[in-house]
Parts: C-alpha cells; structure tokens; sequence
C-alpha cells in the first residue's frame, strides 16, 4: 500500500461522486482524513446514516485545514459554491472538481481564486445513473480516466499540486489524462452528452406516442429502448448544466446528429437498402475498435462498473 | 420435467436466434429432434463445428418430417425462403419465423401458403448485438417476451397449432402474448427499431467529427457512448431489412423523435434550463416505472441476458 497522498481532504457535495471519492479514499488510503459537506440537510443527515466518513455542519469546518477540496457539485452551483469555499481554505491547498464540462468549470473556479490555492479543473470519466449519497461505492473509479484541465499558471508549486492531484485520483484506481478545457470540452460533448441528450430525448418521445400504450412501451422495452431508459435515469439537475454549459460544442454535434439522421430517414422512405446497409456496417466497425482498444472491459463500464462479469462482450 | 411439444423441428438459418433456439430445444427438451439447415455452407460448417445438432446439407432434409418449421433469416428474405420451404413440409406441420417486423413478415409467409400447413408469425424480444452461429446460447430466450401474431384463420385446427407453437416457446422458458401484427410494429418502431437507428446514427456521427480524434471517441466511450456502440454493433443486413420493412411506423416514430429533439436543441440554445430540467425529469420517471414493472432484471436485459447479475440497477 502506498502512503496517503494528502492528509486531510474535503469533500462538497456528498452524491453519488462526491460519496464514491470518500469512500474510495478510505479503501485505498489515499488520505489520512476525509471530511465531508452538503449543502443539503437531508443529504448529511443520509450520509452519516450510512457511515460515510466525517460529515461536517458547515462548509468552514469541513474545509479547515484540509490539503485538497474537491467540489462535488452540478456544474451550475460551482462559482457560487467555489467563492464560498476558497476563503475559507489554508494557503498552498488545492481545490478542484468533478464536473462533466471544464471550460465553464475552470471559469467558476478561476473567478475564486485569490492566489493563495491551486485551482485545477479535474472531471472523472466515471458514473452510474443513479444519484445520492447512497448511490457511491469505492470501485467506482477504478480503471476509468480522469481527466485534469489544469490552468496555465506558471511555477514550479502549482506543477507539484498538479502532480500530487494525479496521484490522488491514480491511488482511487484511475489512469488521470490531462488536456485543455476546450479539448476536454468537445470531445465529451461526443462521446458523453450528446448520448445523454439523445437518451433523454428518445423517453419523452416514447412517452408521448398515442398510437402505443405507456404500458407496452414498458412491457417491450428489452429490445434496445431499456439500454436507453437507463442513461436518461441520469441525475436532471446535473445534466441540465451541463447542456447549458457546453452550449457550443453540444449544438455542433447535435447538428451533425440531426443531418446523418436525415440522410438515414430519407434512405428508409425511398427504400434505400444500400445506404442503411454502408452505414450499418460503418457503425458496427467502430464498435469493433472499442472492444479491440480494450475500452470494454467490465471494470469501465459506464453505469454497470459495479457489476462483476458485465462487459465482457466477447463471452 | 415437461414432454417435448414437437416431435422434429426444423430450423432454417443458423445465426443467433437459429442457433439460441437449437441449444435451448435441446436443453430444455422441447422437441425430440432438431434439425438445422442455413443456405450458407460456411454456417453451416461452423454450426457443425461447435456442435449445434444434426446439420442438413439441404432445406428437403432439414424441413422432411418437421412438425414446426421456424424460419431465422432476415425480414427481407423471408418471401422466397418460405416459398421453398412450404412444399416440403408435411401436411398439418407448423410454420413460424423470428422476424422484427410482423406485418411485412406475415404477408411474405402467408403468400406461400397452399392450405396445408399452419402459419403463425412469431418474433422473439430477444437478442444480443452478436450475430453468427457461435453467439447463440441457450437461456436467451429465458424470461424473454416471445409475441405470436396468427393470421385471420378461422378452425379449431389452427387454434390448437397456436396452442402447441405457444407450449414450444413457453418450455424455451418465454412468455408468450398474442397481438395483430400491426400493432406489434408499432410497438417494436418505438421500443426497438428507433432505438437502433439512433444508435447507428449517433455511432456514425461520432466517427465523422474532424474536430475529435476517431481514437479520443474510442478512448473516452464510458461516458454514454460506449452503450450505443454495443447496440450499433447488431447485424446490418437483418437491421437493413426492418427499416425498409416496417418504414411507416419508423417513419412516425423519427418525425415525432425530431421534433422533440428541436425543441431540446432550442432550451440549450437559449439556456432555457427551465425546460431542459422538465424533459430531464419526465424521463427518469419511465426508468421507474421500467425497474417497477420488473421489467429489467438481468434475465432479460437485452444484449447481456447471459451474463449473471446484470440489470439489477438498484445493486
């Protein structure tokens, strides 16, 4: 076992990640101490109720002293949430976040700053769709990236922040990537929101058929619907912000999706078998690489992680 | 222990659900004899290879003698492979076939038939995105729905063919129901069919992105994209043949999918949150109602039903 990385960290925001990062910290010792906020009475009261750590009254307790605060909050609240909290944290500590959009969160961070912390964006490439503290579990992290968006500060102190950040997230189980915000930005808007959107989208449009009952829509749902219920389970709040917060790089994939899907429609009403063959074809290839990559193994599996044996499409 | 319900069945086309319900007749004893044929010799060689059952070299021998002949080939080619088949059926046996889509499916069958033998529609909601002899397995259709929906036949004779094919898939271990074929199609437009295609669509849309790296949509899959690539991995040419086989129901379906998507795409462009976080909601609620139905227990939780403690979302 390796020593722990920071002595004391704080957590703010005690659901699903901010519960998983407290309880992965304990497990693989990745700090001597772990405090923990909500802003949310209930929430604290839950967390406490199911052994969550520390769980501190008030945000300045929770972040007295500690090394490293991680924000666990939806995207929306973190410039409000980030200004109350830099304050209240000793010199030389870091502060970072999880949030699924970087540009907007770097930008809500680095409004805070007053030059005695470290402000590093972070995001793990990790979640289920459930939410609340209870919804945490310490493997959450485990073989999935974390992505740090550091920002362009010079010297060599908040290159060592940056490093003993990386060892924190590494010492959870995760392989940490860093890249800027921008970057971080459009290539999640691919491969993370826009899905959700479409996830979203497609329940509400099976909600609203009046020509199939709500009930058969249920009762069927294993042919490929249920795959799609389960990513829009995903908390709303959460996913609201980052739409509004990725505005730019959602709509330019979501045009794209919208002309492709275009082209497919128009394929079916003419009859055009070629096309919906090619692209078929094309689309299964890509599935082929991500298996090839190794980017399918039960232990990243977004949302089913947790579930030993899960994954394994080869089995 | 139940008795077999058919003395011989035969099952024409060896890819998944051929070669699911071959394993799954044996293991469970619900005919005494199987036999296999499939137009392509190669399929037919591997499905000797691993074993699946008495492999004939001609459709004559594989459908002489059958008591239930079930068609597993794709919607499209339906037509001419029931054509061939019902005059080498003994009089009074059983067709059915696996199909997507019910109303194309059950004019092809219906078109061959000569008064002798008993026709029933049939569609499994069953399936992994794996195709090929090799990926079938015998619990597949293990709490699975199976939908029959028989043609306007009036007699005693073909109520009871219904009866028996009905006993066949319930010791398959599925649940059988009974709807007109209409109606099966517009459930399935919603439940499956569009859910494919827009998996296909988003998979397709990812890998034309110049502004990400078709590596970096590989690498950072588990945030939502990775589910989609597994349903866009399905069998393109038996997919081909359900869009252009059920083209009004999808049709509907996508325009009304569209238009939804409109509206979404214009709250993100004017950071209305307001109705993001309304959509958001609304669509969590039928992932409830799917978990309180029971509806998605790992038995029959598409594409993975074999894999043990899936689908337990509440774990």
């Amino acid at each position: 076992m390796t020593n722990p990385v920071f002595e004391k960290i704080a957590i703010i925001g005690a659901g699903l990640i901010g519960a998983s990062i407290a309880r992965a910290t304990r497990a693989y010792g990745a700090a001597e101490t772990v405090s923990l906020y909500d802003a949310d009475l209930d929430v604290r009261q839950r967390a406490a109720a199911i052994d969550l750590g520390k769980i501190a009254d008030d945000l300045a307790t929770a972040v007295a002293d500690a090394d490293c605060v991680i924000l666990c909050v939806p995207v929306g609240a973190l410039k409000a949430v980030a200004a109350e909290t830099v304050p209240l944290m000793k010199a030389g500590a870091t502060l970072t976040d999880v949030g699924s959009v970087k540009g907007q969160a770097a930008d809500a961070l680095a409004a805070a700053a007053d030059g005695r912390v470290h402000i590093i964006p972070g995001h793990p490439i990790a979640g289920t769709e459930q939410s609340g503290p209870e919804a945490g579990f310490e493997t959450l992290f485990r073989n999935a990236w974390h992505i740090l968006t550091p920002l362009k500060v010079d010297g060599e102190e908040y290159a060592e922040a940056v490093s003993r950040l990386e060892s924190f997230w590494t010492q959870l189980g995760a392989t940490v990537e860093t890249m800027d915000a921008a970057r971080h930005d459009r290539v999640l808007a691919i491969t993370s929101h826009l899905p959700h959107l479409i996830a979203f989208n497609i329940v509400a449009t099976a909600f609203d058929m009046e020509t199939v009952e709500q009930g058969e829509v249920v009762k069927y749902s294993a042919g490929g619907f249920r795959d799609f219920t389960r990513i829009a389970a995903s908390d709303p709040v959460m996913w609201r912000d980052v739409f509004l917060n990725n505005k730019d790089a959602v709509l330019e994939c979501l045009g794209r999706f919208s002309e492709d899907l275009a082209a497919l429609q128009r394929a079916i009403r003419w009859g055009d078998g070629e096309t919906l063959f090619n692209e078929f074809t094309r689309a299964r290839s890509i599935r082929k690489a991500i298996i090839d990559a190794g980017q399918d193994s039960g232990a990243v599996n977004f949302g089913r992680n947790q579930r030993k044996g899960d994954g394994d499409e080869k089995a």
